[in-house]
């Protein structure tokens, strides 16, 4: 016998019940995305390597799936001058000679190369989302993949907030409609900046903001001693040590921010850009109000996510009855497509995390039922006769949309059925020969036991009684 | 300035209007394979190399898109060794052995590998569709592309030719809802094995079928003079080329076949395998008679197909108005899981080639209007106050499920006007101050210019002159 075949480790096989729940919240997703205005786009599996090296760092570099040009890759190639003297290869130029194509590690910067690219034909503001597969070299874990999907919507070629309060509709609505509840918590890069400028190291922004970003995970001394180990001293913590801590009304929390910012903190200085901060969170608080958001949201200062990204808003959403570290994120970027050449566009994007979201709904049993299966009726197989006679009928009821199928085979009834439990089909029809000469159909509900018999040409009475 | 960022050839960036229009054909297909019982499963992009090498021939090993494997492939392996006395490298080995994974080729190999590796968590008669992207390093010309999308539909585990009659119920279906009018043509292999025997090379069947099925791409003569220089003589060409040029109707080609395969013809042969095959092909024309099918369905003998693959039904289906080759085919295979050690499971499939229904829909302009547009609505910016106003408004009508758009910035009408004109949006809303005060909104309908007041909760009033 010989060994099961298998797939590369940190991918994966769906099967039709774990498909069904994946487009659940794809399309979940997509419905909300439309009522926005926002369209889709798809871009290649495969990018020009110049276009992802650089982009993600050194660690990201290395994370990249390099696809081996084709044809013959090593002709024409020096190979020994990418040996080092001890032996080893020098392994990141030499694939750089060899691989000239990589798979997409993530959306964003396919989508800036897209912008760049398609800039004549697109209508700015450009508003789009993008769900496609990603692929990272990452070490497998339980809940990391080396290939998954991301979801992200953006909209670039604006500055207003009004795009940043969509986002957070679009959030609200989405878990919403998965009946998910969520705290969404907002932040500015701009009040970051801020809170370095107060504390009197303004170019330590992005120390502070790393050690802050961990408060969640290692707790308000280790966040201290970070900043600490990165040179920021004993009155410097001071100052952002009770802002860390803050609490109250989001209202509450942007005017007491307001007066530090403004001088009031123990060291006197002025944030002019920590002010201006302060204006787009209160903006976009009181542009959510106006439009109506039912789901918590909270100003978190501690949030950063990947700050050297992002310039303004800051997004992040959790589930609150189930613990599973950020469902969504995003924020405002300013550069997006200046790495390829068109500078000055602004953005504003989110991503949603299909695995984690698909984790709470199923860990929460917020699935709708019936999704797993695709079959609402099986005709069993009597014998060519009844087949013949069944088919007219299967056709006029898939052409109403219902789902049908004969069992192939005139199996015995006990293989039939198995197949049809296996298959959690809900309803039955054994139409045998009788029933043919009668010109009916039985249909059987097989989770309440009920049956009916219908004139086959009553589709209306089968369908209702299907309930579809 | 910075050169352009592009894509590797062969690649392609989907825009809001072509994914619309690829979506709805996705969308049209899977609706169509779901009423039949045909559940959705996804595979991983990178499969082992080990089950993708061998599979599609020499020719297809050299298309593989290989992908270096990750961390330091070179270390440990003696490149040297790979190198030939003339300095060349042994391309294939080398890339065998710095290469794990490489990208799907096809949907086939996959599902014969799911279907082996996941054998005892499915329910047999295994009925599935897949529509992944596939990647060949094929070079790129036109309507050839490098990463394109397969849209498979297959059942395995049933030797019933009521999945081939219900494959083509599918076709006629899906082009019936696309309104595109197809020719079906069948053949079966088991004809063309019992015309190798009647013609007395039995053992030349797939140099015979290879040859005749160029017929419509070479002609006759063409074929003809390949037959001879495969080593047919004059006599079994003769007991041949009548065969591939019949007329008549399905019942007389087969009735025609039936008095050649008995014994009929001029070597006097008689194929039992050929009578198997004719007696397969009267059976899903007589299911077919049952079920209805709209469509036109013609046996052509000279069908093959990739003859070794396919073991009985062979299927491929052609536009009747707009030359393009062939838009969907498929056949049955008897022994597609036997590679991955699971023999004796027989199935029948067909495929859908996305890209050239995509072009003669295109060509036909048989694409639904406003497809290509996402947004319905949109609402002007006529100032802080007015986007205030008509922010529960919007999102009121989203809710109902309508695409709605407010612009994010209070720029020039004009601008404004161009930005719904690109996106084609069909209805425009200049609501502002006055309109906010007396609590109303107005629609103008673009394309017919009439335009309308509506009390801002009169959603159903807003909904109906949208006709949404």
């Amino acid at each position: 016998m010989a060994q099961r075949p298998s797939i590369p480790k940190g991918t994966r096989d769906f099967g039709q019940d774990e498909m069904a729940r994946r487009n659940y919240i794809f399309d979940t997703l997509k419905s909300v995305f439309r009522t926005y205005g926002y369209s889709q786009i798809e871009t290649p599996a495969m990018e020009n390597l110049s276009t992802l090296l650089g982009k993600y760092g050194d660690e990201g570099d290395k994370l990249l799936f390099r696809i081996l040009d084709s044809g013959d890759p090593f002709s024409g190639v020096d190979m020994p001058s990418f040996r080092n003297e001890d032996g080893t290869w020098r392994a990141a130029a030499l694939s750089k000679e060899l691989c000239g194509k990589g798979l997409r590690y993530d959306l964003t910067v396919p989508f800036a190369r897209f912008v760049v690219q398609h800039r004549d034909e697109i209508a700015f503001p450009f508003k789009r989302f993008q769900i496609q597969n990603v692929w990272r070299a990452d070490r497998p874990q339980k809940g990391r993949y080396r290939e998954f999907s991301q979801c992200d919507v953006d909209v670039v070629g604006s500055d207003s907030l009004l795009n940043e309060m969509e986002l957070l509709q679009i959030v609200d609505r989405v878990f919403s409609l998965l009946d998910i509840r969520v705290l969404v918590k907002v932040n500015n890069r701009k009040v970051l900046t801020g809170l370095a400028e107060i504390c009197g190291f303004p170019d330590k922004v992005t120390d502070i903001t790393v050690a802050i970003d961990k408060l969640d995970k290692i707790g308000l001394d280790a966040v201290k001693a970070e900043m600490k180990d990165k040179g920021l001293d004993d009155k410097a913590v001071a100052v952002i040590e009770p802002i860390l801590t803050l609490s109250g009304t989001a209202s509450e929390k942007i005017a007491l921010m307001r007066g530090l910012m403004n001088g009031g903190s123990a060291s006197g200085v002025v944030s002019q850009e920590g002010l201006k901060g302060l204006d787009e969170l209160e903006e976009l608080f009181s542009l959510a109000g106006s439009a109506g958001i039912d789901s918590e949201v909270e100003i978190d200062l501690s949030l950063a996510r990947g700050l050297n990204y992002y310039t303004g808003a800051i997004f992040e959403v959790k589930a609150l009855d189930y613990a599973i570290g950020s469902i969504c994120g995003g924020g405002r970027y300013d550069n997006l497509t200046g790495i390829f050449g068109l500078p000055g566009v602004s953005g504003v994007g989110i991503s949603f995390g299909a695995d984690r979201i698909y984790d709470v709904l199923l860990a929460l049993g917020k699935f709708p039922e019936r999704l797993g299966s695709s079959t609402t009726l099986l005709f069993a197989n009597m014998g060519a006769g009844e087949v013949r006679y069944i088919l007219p009928v299967a056709a006029a009821l898939r052409k109403r949309g219902v789902s049908v199928e004969i069992f192939p085979e005139e199996a015995k009834l006990k293989k039939q059925f198995a197949y049809a439990e296996h298959k959690s089909v809900p309803f039955l029809s054994i139409t045998g020969a009788s029933e043919a000469e009668a010109g009916t159909v039985n249909i059987k509900n097989l989770e309440k036991g009920d049956q009916r018999t219908f004139l086959s040409s009553d589709l209306d009475g089968i369908l209702a009684f299907m309930g579809v």
